[in-house]
């Protein structure tokens, strides 16, 4: 167990809706679950169990503050040391982390991803392959519309109101910057089958690289 | 041989001196030029022998009409076809084509690299694969710089002015709007070691692909 490699870990990043969370199931889905450890960042949003439902909406959800990432950090650790970690389980309709969780085993491969991955030095540098899906604002912010009118029970005007109060200037402020440390940019997300496969390739070079330095007995 | 799977052709583009051709090189030395035919578009600048050289400095070379990209899209539309080319020999001391030419014989990969292939509508068709290499444009100046001193026998005094008057307004009107055209944006080029092992993944897994279609007899 000791003399296993460390997993590579890998970060995809990109502003809300710029279809991340696509690519990230895409390569997810060819590589295969049972060789990836998956770890969403939005799992760590912080619990507001403390405040009104009210009080809870006008949290700035798309400021780092608003997320734990000193337990997301200390999770991609944990796996990189071939340990399991739980990962925790987030109710995005009533803003509460719940009590149940994840338990992610260690695998070669651990993905990290969320829009703001790439803003914090001290997760930055865990990460081997940084990737920034970047997509055009308008077809964000229409995504964004689509998924949280059909996923999350918001309504239009909630969407707008806090579109323009938290995620724009949010993304302009911290998620747009980050985009000069990705070591690669992917234009359109999911929809992007060339850069898909590009990534995959590599995943799967990667691989067989590890399992011919060590064979499985 | 007409059985033969067409060849995958890969563009890479990106601003005078944001390290593509590095890249290139690298991608050529890592996946073995044996595999690769490759065709710089800088090799098909239009011979200026009818022109004086004070007047030839003075051309555009940056514009997309100081290129003979119908014979670049004829070179690859035969190599696609499994013809072999003879690419031109270009020289940049004088501004005219030699009378030497470099054989270039068919290959699985075609690659083909310049600062304006993405900008023409059926060269960019060809490309199955666009690379854009995106570099911030003080570090790209610097890097014409010392290459025109240094490989191109020019003054600063000579490359400030060709970088000011057509270098400069020629990328922000025709290669920067190209960019949206890439499949993958790849920051600082031939430096960037993480994007380069995953292009040469992808055209290693595409080669693999294709030799178990046609294994060698």
């Amino acid at each position: 167990m000791q003399n296993l490699p460390p997993p590579l870990v890998i970060g995809i990043a990109g502003g809300s809706g710029s279809g991340k969370t696509t690519l990230a199931m895409l390569v997810l889905e060819r590589v295969g679950a049972d060789r990836i450890a998956y770890l969403p960042h939005d799992a760590y949003y912080k619990d507001l169990t403390g405040l009104q439902f009210n009080q809870r909406m006008e949290v700035n959800f798309d400021h780092p503050d608003s997320l734990d990432t000193p337990l997301l950090i200390y999770h991609i650790q944990r796996l990189r040391h071939h340990q399991p970690v739980d990962l925790p389980i987030y109710d995005f309709k009533t803003h509460t982390r719940t009590d149940q969780i994840v338990r992610v085993e260690p695998k070669p491969v651990i993905m990290v991803e969320g829009i703001l991955i790439f803003g914090d030095a001290e997760l930055r540098k865990l990460l081997d392959v940084k990737i920034f899906v970047d997509t055009d604002s308008d077809i964000r912010f229409i995504r964004r519309l689509e998924r949280d009118i059909n996923e999350r029970g918001r309504t239009t005007e909630m969407v707008v109101h806090q579109y323009l109060s938290t995620v724009r200037p949010m993304h302009l402020e911290f998620v747009e910057p980050s985009k000069r440390y990705a070591d690669v940019i992917v234009p359109e997300g999911g929809l992007n089958t060339v850069a898909m496969e590009m990534v995959v390739a590599r995943l799967e070079a990667l691989l067989q690289d590890k399992a011919r330095h060590n064979p499985i007995p």
